[in-house]
């Protein structure tokens, strides 16, 4: 059975090399359209990485000997990502079904772009922010929202656009706690107020990225936009459909410290969470964790963890460098669960940015939109 | 004139080579006895340290040039820490008034060790946990509660003593917030609710410390005893002389999150806190930091800061590497000063733990001590 | 068909870890005895590890899912490695054909141990330093001198042993670049003299190792006794079998200066060579390093990189982080190959110090051994 | 008596930066003019370093309180440092004696701004390696090669330029061996041929310089044009004055491996030594560097180190974070001085690279310009 063509847009920058690294041994996927800025359009992907190949080592996720997928992947030619057009006939030709957007432009180029690709009937699964708060654009994590993929009949109907779509998915912060956040909501467990503090990993910032002077013998108290985003993106996720949009949820209220360390890849996160009447033990909180799966792993999603939350029981962890990793480095692993001396419960919780938050989360989407069967 | 001859106890530490290096140049106390275990005692302060001088260049304190004060000070014999009576000799000869205490033992023996000390007539201004929680031991930051120094007459009547006494100072994990936090208390607003999360420094565990392994591209989320010490010992700080005992004040509530980061030196604390009825504005916030002086700098004492909370202005300040050495190394650097979304106000706060958060903070007590006539 | 049982002295330290891990989808050995220090004695290997697993994720070998592969080694009871009896009775009893030496004591105690093992009859395939200069024992890797075995016999005959016998392997400082000097002597071009500066991972230095205040913000310049090892051992491995013995190589002549850096895992080597009359070219030494394949290629052994040597033509590689895991972090990496402006030839070299350098390289001459029959 | 004042080209940057930091305090000179590029002309200092203030609190070389001066030098109006005739203006109102040039623009274009300043009768004092290989300008390392300087006649002939001249001083990465290699040459001993391997700090790379997701668990085995300048500059400032020229030494011959390493400030170098007939034992080494002195030392110049090498005993140093700072920053730190294996003599060597191979040497050389009468 053949896999289905994708294309990457940003396929050279940091989050786009991952997408190729993880789909490398897909089951149902496969790159099959690379696009990028003008100055790589027109080279091979091989030549458009000379000297940008950030990325060590075999995909983290599905190991084996391809048949020469690499050597495929790399005689690709870069497409111009401006030119839609360029796209839509590769679409045309069945040689790129959807397209995963891991642009960096500016925040309205890139809005417009992955609008006019949606325009031209291209499905866009997108890990940018720029299409983030329109209120008929999912914002998905497989395991928590996945019914908000069905606005997407009513996107198209708002926009009027035939067979494309928009879908995004939230910024990389908050992907450690709000599994674990949603987890104890669907157990029937109101939470009032979420205090989180992160510790970013410096992936996140792409690439160049930090400079190297910043964070040695050092961490960054800020990053510019990541606060609001952690604030503002659960509610979303949370939200009702409710006359063709999305309402955000009214709770939790939520602030957030975010900050960069000096970690490679892997966010952690410090959370502190007030629960409505009805708290649970910190027992029944790991029980829940343990035991919960989603629609990934009900439908056994090729990218889905077996486990979406790990509870680890040795008091020092999670680490970065030891537990992002685990299960494909798409779970979330979450230790030190205790009570909070202010609110009701603390733990410290974390995933890995450029995987479960970025390129592995999106390709989780579109394994879930086929699922649903919208990506034809 | 001439200086008042001080011992270090645990001088060979990392703790214990700081306090020699920030004595060096004085302008009060001078090192004449430094007393370590067993296994260095009989040796030259400078033999003993072959192979474990942890610290870089002069002192950050007091720079200048030294009238051979490095090679009076490494000609020094160490003495066993264990032996009260080799003290109480110098003492009674006049070669060392009072002591620091560095002691790394464990914590019952470094208790009854600082307790010979002072029952053999030597005040004891320690560094260590021992005697923390005893209600007529003060802990001291010199800022904020000078005052409780003065329960130093009935402690020696409590314990039987004559001359001898025991103060400390608190945890360092928690110095880059408390003088923060009493500044607004003293500006007359009540704080209800604290939530902290730290991301401490190495220097903080000793030599040889964390090892590097667990910190190379990684993060602990961990730090044995210290979310204990960092909720409770700010209650006794704030706390009243009542009854001949420091009664623990009942507010801020704390919960804090520790954990260590690859950092060297500096410790950054991320902040949320709840005010009572009455709430200052951010600007009312900076203003009441910027402004504040405590004792230290009214009397001009020699290791006083001149400001001891700095307020940054740049979003991405404090940093470890860059504001920890402000002023000596004795000022808090704080910025970040924002509205939380969750209590009502949070900023990020930094201080240097083993200057500010402890061989610096301990001088700066002996210097208070001395003012109030406690060392003779 | 059944595994070969295989038992690891040591096995809770970083490296006997890392064992357990290489074996865990081994297709010809499965561990099945595992021993540590007798503190570690009678627990079971889960237990024995709690607050000591040093490895993160799965295997970089041989991936995939066991068939409750880790939970069986977990259940393991650990033995007192000093109890050779016990050893031996799993030996006769089919549970140990041969041990794993990732024994950390100290070098006395270490020969002594090991060679009871092998006079009990049970083959020690040993990562210690402690038998390396034994004239009969051989240090081996296997694509440079897997000849070097045949002195197994006659070291038997030596030293009155039936069927067990000790092989050991070099430093791991030195596998980065053994195996490009291997190849080229093998190509016919004599290597006069080598200059090396190593900058090595902390790893290396075991668990804890070096404190984590040495490596932040800076290196050490030394590391004890690896300069020794760095400029002898090549002269065993590259030696003739004469008389019952190995007889050193006169050359290369070796300098090596070994660094300490804040790397996790992955020794690097900046290597200056002088050859003799016969000069390669650049291109040359290049084709020949691509090229070489040698026994454990020939015989495609399980834990054999396809590619030995990995030649890469970017400056700027190999890194640590991005190069150490090539093919199941059992290849050397090199780059930078130029012209030395001093001697004849410059270039930079990698390899992952636990895996090819000390596991790995193990487990790949057991593999040699009972390809060559030795391992009953 | 009043200071000289002199300008800094480049003062935004981290090297221009530095020089501020340096000058802070200094006896002779003030900075009285600052300039950078458009973008940064006719904000005041203040706003052009918002956001960028590289460099962490006082000055390492001359602290004190001073009299107002971070606020007089943050107050200056940046000039823009393509505009000569407004430099011009400046030195005639008698406001910018000299400049130190820390220009950071492509070569060609340094080249030529510097020649114009020269040619407006402007002395400039240079870090950029823009004017290095011209053979009448003399590359200073003022312990070294003072005598060079006294080319400056010849050069303004050469140039026709009445006052102005221009010195530059060599890369930072040979500055730790340079003065020990001339130490020995001075002593009487030829060096035949020299190997040195470099470890050295991201601030060589200016900021933003190295991305930290190259130097987190990772290091760097290549630094663009690095190796050229540590092999051809060291046979320039070893150079005669023949006939109007300086004219390279022909010996050493040296090869250099250089490394990025993740370390703030400090180039460590590990250096392998061949001398001539003569050879001098290890001890007799260790003397010549610790006797050496140079001009800035008999003269007793304001940025002069008391012992410009500085000789260590412990096998572990130098270190980067503990030894960089030796000296106010200027000293070199030799250790692990031994026999070499392979040519005669192996060592170990640290310097501050933003501090003794930039501003800080910078300085020193005006220090020596003006001895020798060329500042006016």
């Amino acid at each position: 059975m053949s896999k289905i063509p994708v294309g990457i847009l940003g396929a050279t920058g940091m989050v786009g090399q991952m997408y190729t690294r993880l789909l490398a041994f897909h089951p149902w996927f496969e790159t099959a359209y690379v696009a990028a800025s003008p100055r790589s359009a027109g080279k091979s992907y091989r030549e458009a990485l000379a000297g940008r190949r950030y990325l060590d080592g075999p995909s983290p996720a599905f190991s084996g000997e391809g048949s020469g997928g690499e050597a495929d992947l790399l005689s690709l030619t870069v497409e111009d990502a401006n030119d839609v057009g360029r796209a839509a006939a590769a679409f045309k030709a069945g040689n790129c079904a959807f397209v995963f957007s891991a642009l960096e432009m500016d925040k309205e180029e890139t809005k417009k772009l992955e609008e006019a690709y949606a325009a031209a009937g291209i499905p866009v699964v997108s890990n940018a922010s720029a299409n983030r708060w329109a209120p008929d654009v999912p914002m998905l994590i497989a395991e928590v929202n996945p019914h908000h993929a069905d606005i997407i009949p009513l996107q198209r109907k708002n926009r009027g656009w035939d067979r494309g779509f928009i879908v995004v998915k939230p910024n990389c912060s908050l992907q450690s706690y709000m599994t674990p956040l949603w987890a104890l909501l669907k157990a029937g467990y109101e939470v009032k107020r979420l205090l989180v503090t992160t510790m970013q990993a410096v992936s996140g910032a792409g690439y160049p990225g930090v400079p190297g002077w910043d964070l040695i013998d050092n961490l960054l108290p800020y990053i510019p936009g990541e606060e609001e985003k952690s604030e503002g993106e659960p509610l979303k996720i949370l939200g009702a459909l409710k006359d063709g949009a999305i309402v955000d949820a009214a709770f939790p209220a939520i602030s957030a410290h975010c900050n960069r360390v000096p970690v490679s890849d892997g966010h952690t996160a410090c959370v502190s969470l007030e629960f409505g009447a009805k708290k649970p033990s910190v027992e029944e909180v790991k029980r829940i964790w343990t035991a919960f799966r989603g629609l990934p792993q009900e439908q056994d999603f090729p990218m889905a963890p077996r486990r979406p939350i790990i509870v680890l029981e040795e008091q020092d962890r999670p680490q970065p460098r030891k537990d992002r990793g685990a299960d494909k480095a798409m779970a979330v692993s979450v230790g030190r669960v205790r009570p909070c001396k202010v609110f009701d419960l603390r733990f410290t919780a974390l995933s890995h940015n450029t995987v479960r938050g970025a390129a592995g989360g999106g390709i989780l989407n579109a394994e879930l939109l086929k699922y649903k069967g919208y990506l034809g």
